[in-house]
């Protein structure tokens, strides 16, 4: 396994790592996360990452199980939740989501229960709020941190604005800025890793743990024979994923990424991950599985990265049509 | 005239104003700046725009004999240069360009000697230049405003991430943040104005003197009958604008935005600078001119602005089919 | 026992102290252990120095069981410990080492765990870590104290340029700085104690713990006469020492020595360590013994200290030829 | 020319520079200084290094004439002095010399007339001074620069830790840090460019000025044949250079460096300059000349040390066995 720096922070997370969004509890039972999480621990991966939102805490609650059963040195591995996930619901109940100190703080304990954990070591805004300053949330986390209940805090799907606005905020009253992000990251989504976030990484330092490297299963070519029943695209709650990317035109380029595949001597889901990793801004690309063939295949990507070359990675540019443009200024 | 606070600064800017861009010393003389200057002036326009690259400083000294003719009380207009165009060039010359300390005092200085000024109201960094750290502008630049010879500093074309950027550097070292950003806003050009600055305008404040309204000419109709000898588009250099806009795609849209004008009784270009206007983030759109008619008549925005409903908001974002997708979260 | 405050703080240690570095569970059994801790604080010794790396933990366990079995009053004696000895190791646990904020947290709770302490009197990063950022250490250790898990916190072999880095982000964000560096001192290696600290004493207050006053044996002479069976150099994984430091010549020097130490009726080891606290930018000696009348020998360097003339110090310098060159500006 | 960014500021200096030490005033008269500074800023130099000691005065009078007469526009130069050269002098007038507030304004004042310029780009503490805080001297640095009088401010030969102490105190009070070091760097003095600023460069960011590339003439070989008339080791007052250097072992090497220099069809002045700019953290090689062929001459080291290749430079290493021993950890 590899392990690179979380950004400029002394933390070093495995290349690649293990998420549970929508599998753990939908689709995984204990049994089977149990041989998914020992598999991917035994493979060096070091970072399990989770949510309050997923599987709304079952997720987290499956992962505290198997990580008590396993008994694995805690200092050998990193966890980590995220709070609020971007909707404010239309309920009576204001302060159970979004970023207020309220929320964050109930949501850190509650994760903490759930994974019978003293400690997460990242902590995620998994989208910004605003409807809270931005004070409020440096602040929160800072505490946090001296509290000892998390290590490292982070955001997922924040603007380098909102990013360096955190930094703004940190540098003015003394506290703890991010280390992280958590974009989505993938041959049809470029813009935030490769254009957006460039200044960020060289001047504060940003680590990126990336969801979606096979945009949700599309870039392993299985919808290209139609929607299979039982996959993610034909999950309940997934329309929006089906409307996105099941274009057409998406499923003729993941054809022709085959070729590319083919030349390589590995298949298209592999392809997909270790170009991923092939981006040194990349720190973790975060891999979800149902099964554990399906995760041997994927760490497949660590020997297969160091063989994309300039040339191969010009070819995927020309199928995919996705570089985002760079500013020339 | 209306005028509109630049950002959260106390400077009013009027919400149109006078830009020497091209045409000054290109294809413009003394005799007919200084009228085209004394109707803006006599029109309520406050702000003059220049920049040191302007025809290569010829524009800052002709505006600078104007203002020194016109005689006019120096606290009744505003005047605004700029430093570093975004290129190094390919000379030996590696501190006379880009925003190095000693760039941007020198600058300044050569600007105020070619304008025969005491001061610079405004002082923008044409571009962002990544040699130089965000700590040596925003230092330099509050050295400046201590000095007396600037009163407020802006940025154009920077990046949202690297405006917070400036921000978080003036929080940190107590210093003078930037209080407006100068980019290009059109029909054809909506994205950073309207998304990528959106949490600044309200978090830290930033005005807007928005350039380019007419997209370069093209949204006045005139380029419908092909390029016209002397018009902008066909001068020497401009081939890139050639390229860029003159799409027949973009063409077409401009002769179905007619309707639009029609409804209104005005003409394409008025339509196309109310449009600007209408956006409460703009606080002033830049105004080039090279006859006296073409300002008088584009100075009609003002009244046509008001008329935009949302109604015609909508069929025009329809017709040109440029809005920017705002993010939901 | 003479006692001196660690530079400008208010922790006063013991100018001679005990450590049980390489002793401790190697060579010293809890038996001997408890006797050579008893004697020590019966001396009127109130610092126990230890380190993560020490005999792998077994060190800090031994100590903790004296403490323990001695039942002293916690405020009467001070407790070290320290993470990260410099090196990565080739394996795949990159967060077990080093001093990120995961590992400095987490060998902080494994120490206090270990010795079965509520807090620790100092704790060191052991090394310097170039692949974590210096705030991130200033912050973690401040944590630390804030957090009461710790009172006082120092390096170990950093440079003064280090050093003055932690005191730059401690003064720029407000933290709690270094107060105290753990640099080897002996008549061999001189130049980081009394030159290249020197301006750090004066400026921000740096008491120094040193260690190996001996120079690893070198400095009793018991080498002199070939290297005994059990001695410290004939241990496994010392080679290195050997090779550094058996010179014939430095040899002959501890050869010449002896004159100094017979003019003073003592031994060379209590010379040697007399030399050390001779110097008042040392705070404390660290001794280690594997046996009581070793300990109790070197003790006797208090009393020699005072001694040590001008003229004998001369002496000792050129016999040495060790003294650094002290710039003239 | 080449042209390198000083540290991490915005400045940019020819790899190669011109500096008028000992040479100005006594050894070369106007026409000469004419001659010289003519051929260097022809030759794309853009940097002219002087300060207050150099001539006592008269070096700065004569460099300003040149300038004067010379009329180069002011933006395509760069013109340092320097204040306090380490020894306060047996005299009444303590005031005259130091880095006190009152000595570093009136030095600043002083050179500019000396130059008649308007301001410095670059003003040096030519040594430290122990007898002012350092608060002073980088609280004065930083009103000379808000004043205008200089835009960049350094040091001179001072410690790594004592450039920290400046970041420190920068940091602390918001002001404004040193970005420049003027060490003595060349084939027999290492230490301190390679190893004792080695976290600076990559931390705070720090350009070098080197000054003796040819260790007062030793690496040219010209002493291989005795001290010739009229050079500079003959001169009055550097008899220190004469006992420093002028060893036989020195001039030994320097013998067996010239088999380096014949594979590379050069002269042995030339390889020496050369290896020095080899080395990326050097911003600027100071030259001396007295002579025009003599600068024409090490000007070829521009197309030199291009070909310096690992093997060459390893060569040079086991010739002069100068390499520092870089700290493992």
């Amino acid at each position: 396994m590899e392990y690179r720096r979380l950004g400029k922070s002394g933390l070093q997370l495995s290349v690649l790592s293990f998420g549970s969004w929508v599998t753990f509890h939908g689709q995984v039972d204990d049994s089977l996360s149990d041989r998914l999480m020992g598999l991917a621990y035994d493979s060096g991966i070091n970072f399990f990452d989770n949510a309050e939102i997923y599987a709304l805490g079952e997720s987290e609650k499956m992962m505290g199980r198997v990580l008590k059963r396993k008994n694995w040195d805690r200092t050998s591995y990193t966890v980590s939740s995220k709070a609020y996930f971007g909707w404010r619901g239309a309920n009576n109940k204001p302060n159970q989501t979004g970023l207020s100190r309220k929320h964050l703080v109930e949501a850190c304990h509650e994760a903490l229960q759930r994974m019978q954990l003293d400690y997460l070591d990242l902590f995620y805004c998994h989208r910004p709020d605003r409807n809270v300053p931005i004070e409020e949330v440096v602040w929160t986390m800072t505490n946090l941190i001296q509290q000892g209940k998390i290590l490292y805090w982070g955001t997922s799907e924040w603007t380098a604005a909102e990013i360096m606005h955190a930094h703004m905020i940190a540098r003015q009253y003394n506290l703890i800025g991010p280390v992280v992000e958590q974009p989505e990251y993938n041959l049809f989504r470029r813009e935030k890793v490769e254009v957006e976030y460039a200044q960020i990484y060289k001047n504060e330092g940003l680590g990126t743990t990336i969801f979606s490297p096979l945009a949700s299963g599309i870039l392993t070519g299985k919808y290209n024979k139609g929607v299979p029943e039982g996959s993610r695209l034909s999950l309940e709650g997934y329309e929006w994923l089906r409307n996105r990317n099941l274009l057409d035109e998406n499923l003729a380029k993941v054809a022709l990424l085959q070729t590319v595949a083919d030349q390589l001597g590995t298949s298209l889901a592999v392809l997909a991950v270790a170009w991923c990793i092939a981006n040194p801004n990349v720190t973790s690309a975060i891999l979800g599985a149902t099964k554990e063939e399906q995760l041997k295949e994927t760490l497949k990507a660590l020997e297969v990265y160091p063989k994309l070359t300039k040339e191969l990675m010009h070819e995927i540019d020309t199928i995919m049509g996705t570089a985002p443009k760079v500013p020339t200024h």
